[in-house]
């Protein structure tokens, strides 16, 4: 079992890559998603899924969405005290996600800067795209992100 | 109870506005999405949110999103065939959800056009904005989603 790192801001350089662990879709888990965030049929029965433009159960984005970020939280970049999104760009889902993909993560940091309003605080840029075994891309977007800079003294 | 209608490209327009019922955000519901999807402490303890950067138990933003498509699909702008996420952009998160909060959801539509790919397509692009009752936008966001023309003939 690797060692965990917590890293620090001053601790990730621009062009710096992580990646997840894969996870496994279940339709289960789709389909409950889908009933509470996003009721539309395509994502809740196949029947329906095959006669819209999905032409199978396929999962909700923000469903997506939702399993990049814990992928994001479990995956190879962690942050001492956690990291807060303050906004997403770009996010897009170039193909459909259906049950029994395995999703995984990466990560790509694009910029970094001290936070100009919170002390102690550094703001990173990064990319992360999610992709199938096969290496189709099923979600991407771009992330600001703050995070706890070393402590000094 | 208010007739739902269920609308195609042609009847919408640049600048209409329509407006989804609120809805209760459970500290239950908060916390279970946050065990799955985003296990940052500050989502998941009250005590650890007291020492971090939101000083009380907050949503997931990814939650947050999760709520603002759930209040989409049920709002009342509804399309025949449903509408399918093509991308997001701008999406912020200008204040924190908590529990107990009511929030609702508008959109505006922005632009319309023809879907040069599909047939019997179109391409509308709004804004969605979430708020608490006290008028507090808690996420934004701009999205291109495909819906289905009026069939002719």
């Amino acid at each position: 079992v690797p060692e965990i790192i917590e890293r620090y801001f001053e601790d990730v350089e621009v062009a710096d890559t992580f990646h997840s662990g894969p996870h496994a879709v279940t339709k289960e888990a789709m389909i409950a998603f889908a009933r509470e965030y996003d009721p539309q049929p395509f994502h809740l029965d196949a029947n329906a899924a095959a006669g819209s433009d999905f032409g199978e159960l396929s999962a909700s984005g923000w469903y997506t969405a939702a399993v990049a970020m814990r992928l994001f939280i479990t995956g190879g970049l962690r942050f001492v005290g956690g990291a807060i999104g303050l906004g997403v760009d770009e996010l897009r889902w170039p193909a459909a996600v259906h049950a029994d993909d395995k999703l995984a993560l990466t990560t790509e940091i694009l910029e970094k800067r001290p936070s100009k309003s919170t002390p102690g605080r550094g703001i990173i840029r990064l990319r992360n795209t999610a992709t199938k075994e096969n290496g189709e891309v099923v979600l991407s977007f771009t992330a600001n992100a703050m995070v706890q800079r070393r402590p000094t003294g």
